[in-house]
């Protein structure tokens, strides 16, 4: 059993409102010294056999497919040590 | 300028419907060897300075009164290197 990790988040160049929202947020809880926050999306995916070179293509495509929406979202797919 | 990640996850004992949906399409999509998914949320927080131990003590606190739901998600924070 291996888990992977796939992190989905918003391209930089698209607008994301919940992030500015939460970092509108801060200043009224007390927090300063953030310039901005981003938030996205993270999967564990836990795989039944080994992480090698085939399951990540796997997990490579399963992003593409369904966890990313690949024309606004970015994606990256890492093996948890 | 630092950035320092945010993984806010569903605690293990708490169902995660999402995940348990995602894992359920995987078949059907084509993807096998895939045992559970698991879906939670990323936030890339910006500092305007350097990610010292004050500023992590800072991004903690902001996890735990804003960004997790500490009643039924855990968070871990650590620095982007």
């Amino acid at each position: 059993m291996a888990r992977v990790i796939v992190d989905v988040m918003l391209k930089p160049e698209i607008l994301d409102p919940q992030g500015q929202a939460i970092a509108r947020a801060l200043p009224r809880l007390g927090f300063s010294g953030v310039a901005a926050v981003r938030q996205g999306k993270r999967f564990e995916v836990e795989l039944d056999g080994p992480a090698d070179e085939a399951a990540l293509s796997d997990v490579r495509k399963m992003a593409e497919t369904l966890l990313a929406n690949t024309v606004i979202e970015d994606y990256a797919v890492r093996v948890e040590p």
